[in-house]
């Protein structure tokens, strides 16, 4: 078989996600056979660096010798049990572990498979404590250019218009509030009083408030400073609004700490966590929150306010075997402190972008860069043209729009990021 | 470590799907060590015949050593990879084979992580269906006491209140129409009736019909004749309404033939799959719907009908594998024609709760058979005393209220029928 033959019958039957199906006719799907450390192979002997780290998910790279051995340990002994009145060690350990890494207070763990199912529980779980306490709180509170996910309660909490704006006769009503323009804290302190005035006119009816830590991912990789965040956690706390802090794609150290809420200083009464969980491997999303919150609902079953969501693969061992592997090279491996050397060198060879006319700004937090072009209209799709150019030289890179990122496993090297950059530069190049 | 360590670990820090969790303090969690077939193991030497297919999920047994060989292989070549761009081997054989099995005209596959987000795909598919076509149909009809997830869009859809009431403030509106009363060609008719009313009533207003053919798993083993969706679906073809089959849990041979879809002798538009898709092994979820709809999307990017949804794993190759494992095994053992004598076997056994004065009727619908109870109000709790009984005497059945059911994986031996039957009546018999 060659890529040709994946190719045909992948688009016989196959509707991909988040794509327009008819670019495939221009543009190739591109088969991988097999993947290791950062690299992907196809089936023609190409090789493609992995700089989005698969959707914002690996960390430790393809095919981890490490995360395979514990894989393979434990589908010799469960692969899978029902989660309701049933426990099993793999997640037991697990939920030891998160707590004691997370942000203060978060004792409680919650498991789902995706991070829109994460978003949902999480959105569920506020509106269903107020209701406990006798409150109605219809409103969910989020920031523009907002992105939780595409299940319609996650994509009524968005404001991405790309993906919600086709669904808004079947979407609830929700709130925004502007997110901080820039990364300074000027624009910060401007966007919080456009919060606390949202705040004020829905005083009592607004359950939460949802946020993506420090970088809008999905929103075009777009960056605040968390003064923003530690002011508005003071205003919630005042006004019995939830924090839902949703580190799905930021957590686990993409922004250099663990946590994005570790640089704003926030404890939120809910943390979403969801792709980097398993290292890039499996399906697995968890909502830490509160004792507080936990016992809201703890009562006689008969008070009827039990928390009765549930997925028929929460909790699985195998995922949650894959999360262990990875906080057991996060521990051993020192993998924070090693970060910092490889921010610090993103950070000095992001620099020369500076030096393209078509580059309006860089950006960073952590071991998220990303390259913002200027003068081209959507409709150029200069994205497309920058994957094309970036695949042909063995890396994928995936722009937003017109923001050129770099998302990378953990376990990229020096000479490696030099070629993603190199090759992002003069894909950027390319176009003018 | 013994159950109590676990039990006291557990409780700790983690909050169970769909659990009060208060229930923990007099019924112990059980914590699983290791699965093999059909048996579940503790720490402490009990053995539980999983009666239940852990939440209706495993098909072949717990570690099945062939599924387990398959996504070892998997893990040397390839854990994931983002499936935007991008395809691999094994979701491509996946799609063909499925493709194969699926009532005609069902030739794409969209892929998800678990049953609530196929849910979404599929209505959020239908509505931007006739959105495309120019058309704003706000409404999806779905059945009385019908469940199909817990995601804000999927808890909409559905009818049972324990799960639904609580969100009414937060989910969209939706049409319910009432399910068949019983198994008989009667009340199908009878229920046809309200079905055109409604219909004529919200004309050209209803994206999609959606339903869990034959077998309401959730709504208490709820089952019906397929008369109704043979009728239902001439209606909704002559209407311009997509016809949703929710097989997420009936699906892969539980209703004896491979979908009950088959059975009805429908083909719908759209058909979620999940659960038993895997085999029980990890979370993966497939829409599958036929070219006409895919057209409707595929057109130059820039008209902006493109299909947008996704999640960070959708197409898991390790997911995928499983799959393929999966449907490896009905190929070469034939399972759905061993399952008729396993079929034939439990309902020959099954009559032996008509003894019983509590018993107030019994149903089967190919591998899935329901007592239902009679004479307790649901405060009585019945379905936890079952529990109780059944696991201490090495069973795992989990009633629905007062609906104690067996939908056991499909390697389960007849001795092991003869068991998991035994204590099941002795169970109800001890309520007496």
């Amino acid at each position: 078989m060659n890529n040709e033959d994946f190719i045909r019958r992948d688009l016989k039957h196959i509707w991909h996600p988040c794509t327009q199906m008819k670019d495939h006719e221009s543009l190739p799907l591109i088969p991988i056979k097999r993947g290791k450390g950062v690299y992907l192979y196809d089936y023609e002997g190409n090789s493609y660096i992995d700089a989005i780290s698969s959707w914002w998910v690996n960390l430790f790279g393809h095919s981890n010798a490490y995360i395979n051995s514990k894989i393979k340990e434990q589908l010799e002994e469960l692969e899978h049990v029902i989660f309701a009145g049933f426990t099993h060690e793999p997640i037991v350990k697990l939920s030891e572990r998160l707590v004691k890494i997370a942000p203060k207070n978060l004792n409680k763990c919650f498991f789902a498979d995706n991070g829109s199912s994460a978003v949902e529980v999480a959105i569920k779980m506020s509106f269903h404590y107020h209701k406990n306490r006798g409150e109605i709180k219809p409103y969910f509170l989020s920031l523009t250019n907002s992105y939780h996910g595409e299940t319609l309660g996650a994509l009524a909490v968005g404001d991405v218009g790309l993906y919600k704006d086709t669904y808004k006769e079947i979407l609830i009503k929700t709130l925004q509030t502007p997110v901080p323009k820039d990364e300074s804290i000027e624009s910060a302190k401007e966007a919080l009083k456009d919060f606390e005035k949202i705040v004020e006119r829905y005083r009592g009816e607004i359950s939460a408030f949802i946020f993506e830590p420090l970088v809008q991912c999905a929103g075009y990789m777009h960056m605040y400073h968390p003064y923003f965040l530690k002011e508005a956690a003071k205003i919630c706390k005042k006004e019995g609004i939830h924090l839902i802090a949703d580190e799905i794609a930021v957590g686990f150290g993409r922004t250099g700490e663990m946590f994005a809420c570790d640089t704003a200083e926030i404890s939120p009464d809910f943390m979403a966590l969801s792709k980097g969980l398993t290292g890039g491997y499996l399906p697995l999303s968890v909502v830490m929150t509160t004792d507080e919150v936990y016992s809201a609902f703890y009562c006689d079953y008969l008070e009827m306010k039990a928390f009765l969501h549930s997925h028929s693969y929460t909790g699985n061992p195998l995922a949650c075997t894959a999360a262990n592997a990875v906080l057991d090279i996060f521990e051993k491996e020192n993998v924070l402190e090693k970060n910092r050397e490889k921010i610090d060198y993103i950070h000095q060879k992001l620099q020369q972008f500076k030096d393209l006319p078509n580059v309006k700004e860089i950006r960073q937090r952590g071991m998220i860069a990303a390259v913002e072009l200027k003068g081209y209209d959507f409709k150029e799709r200069v994205n497309l043209k920058i994957f094309k150019y970036a695949t042909k030289n063995e890396v994928l890179l995936r722009p937003l729009g017109n923001v050129v990122y770099f998302m990378p496993p953990y376990v990229i090297t020096n000479s490696e990021i030099d070629k993603m950059m190199k090759v992002a530069y003069k894909a950027c190049e390319s176009l003018l």
